[in-house]
């Protein structure tokens, strides 16, 4: 089958591999109708070392499980899933928690033996688990916000219920990328009435504006902690959604939440600490993490199928899975918010 | 009037200074009955530069108040009253909200004109937000517990509060001073059932399991961790109380918390920054800051009115005020858990 391996920062290739198969009884095999490229695979686009046997990619599917394991009770054939960034047993305490991502027979998808999802299929451990199955018919309108499920739309979520986003809270979203805009879609069906984007580029503004972002500060540093303080009466945002990863945008979080409020970052930190003494005396709380974002399915999925919210509308090119080297470097060279793989 | 000043690190006189007085009609004078000597006076004891000027010290005190300006409406001339360790002004909306410690009038005694509380007397400002009366007659057996709501019994209460400690929360208080074993009672009576205590001075850990500390560990760092997971299944306490601020505490505080758990931290940060990384990928929060500790008053009041709780129970020493410095050299050198002026 086909498959997208990194051989080293902006060297991506599809190629060849062994067919994914059956290991355990509790696995799924499925077939990839969507998947697509993440802003975290931009990491190591720009970064990663040369290794010969490279690095297998792609943590967000929607597909069609082919076959399961003997295990496998409640996932059958045919099913439509979605996968979610993170395979988890469903069994464990931190799953009947609610936090799939710290699963203790979990991991993440192109580590550990398992290929990623930018691929014709893969192999799905705790298929029970690990996987939504979708009731309902593939309706083809529907299946990029399905796939932002997997990912996006409940990284952006995660966000928000970490930031305490609510009915009267103000709420600004520092970054741009697919998060940041299904973070913006989070808060504001969160019932925020204030949604500050910090971002800069047009087109992704335009669409943040879109999903209900009610201000725009183009701003970083300094500036931008200005205009936000100067939005919200000298006091900062109750609620800060840090959806980017870097030491600036992390200070500039600390900066702009007001005392007493709460930051919830998703980005993964290149950044060795978060600021000890400001956030102290703020009383500012800092949580977040990789999102349990199959927690999320029940809550956000009817959502999508109602068509209430469409954070779908973050993929703004479609290509095969040839194309995906492509892909990496139109996001890279920011052509594009997020690309989906159509297989 | 008498009152306690600090020149440089070791250095701490009682000296006569001009008496408090009346500025704003929205003062009032209180004669300190109760005042005590705090871990974080530690700091400066240890490390202070000499100036000429020095600097009042005390921020904990219970007393009688002798008069109040004309804008003070609801304390009065005669009322006992707790004095919270930072001043606001009770009517912006941080103080609405309960965050009195970001009041936008409010500060910390010992600053901005103001003398400290290890003083025959001081001047509040905001009255009327700041001093909290106790509706009783001053029994004498519940002086050191209505004192501790001035600032320890509080600042406990916080880093429970945050660290979102409750029934079937496992629990573990980094610190055996007056903080941590106020945080071990908080936590009892928040609901925990398991309470690990992380200390190691014999008679404060005998004193925090008799508040209801269920197991005690003495080592640090990766020793310590071992201990905390072997005692928790292997996943780490859910909630951390975080009552000492150095590098060492955070890390271990860090370490020993479950995936998805969270961190009070109450502790003054002598520390840079919160480790990224682990915190993120445990989905681990970190909160706190300077307790709102005239907010918990409401709350803590009637526990000690009616001896449910004695956290007066951490003062093992009084003293009077002029042999206020002996009493700073006792806390330096571990003597005493905490110390408590009688005037």
């Amino acid at each position: 089958m086909r498959a997208t391996i990194m051989y080293a920062a902006g060297d991506v290739r599809v190629e060849n591999v062994p067919d994914a198969t059956i290991v355990e009884p509790t696995d799924a095999i499925v077939r990839v109708t969507r998947a697509c490229i993440c802003g975290s695979d931009l990491w190591p686009y720009r970064s990663m070392e040369r290794t010969e046997a490279g690095q297998s990619m792609g943590h967000e599917a929607l597909g069609i499980v082919e076959v399961v394991g003997r295990a496998v009770t409640k996932i059958k054939a045919g099913d439509l899933v979605i996968m979610p960034f993170a395979y988890s047993d469903g069994r464990c305490e931190f799953c009947h928690e609610g936090l799939q991502t710290a699963c203790v027979h979990g991991g993440f998808f192109g580590n550990a033996g398992f290929n990623g999802a930018q691929a014709e299929a893969l192999r799905v451990p705790y298929a029970d688990g690990t996987l939504y199955a979708v009731g309902t018919g593939a309706d083809e309108a529907l299946l990029a916000s399905l796939l932002s499920l997997s990912d996006v739309m409940g990284t952006g979520h995660h966000a928000a219920r970490v930031a305490r986003v609510g009915p009267g809270k103000s709420v600004a979203v520092i970054g741009d990328g697919a998060v940041g805009l299904c973070g913006i879609i989070a808060a504001k069906r969160l019932g925020s009435e204030q949604i500050i984007l910090l971002g800069r580029h047009p087109d992704r503004i335009t669409l943040g504006r879109e999903f209900g972002a009610t201000e725009v500060v183009t701003e970083r540093g300094s500036e931008a902690t200005e205009r936000v303080l100067a939005l919200t009466g000298g006091h900062g945002v109750h609620s800060v959604l840090e959806c980017v990863g870097t030491e600036q945008s992390m200070n500039d979080a600390v900066a702009i939440a007001r005392p007493g409020g709460a930051i919830g970052r998703v980005g993964v930190p290149h950044y060795e600490g978060v600021a000890a003494l400001p956030t102290f005396y703020k009383n500012v709380m800092v949580g977040g993490g990789p999102a349990p974002v199959r927690a999320y399915v029940d809550e956000l999925l009817p959502e999508v199928l109602e068509g209430r919210i469409q954070p779908g509308r973050v993929f703004d090119r479609v290509i095969g899975l040839e194309e995906v080297p492509d892909g990496y470097r139109a996001m890279d060279q920011r052509e594009s918010i997020k690309v989906m793989v159509s297989l």
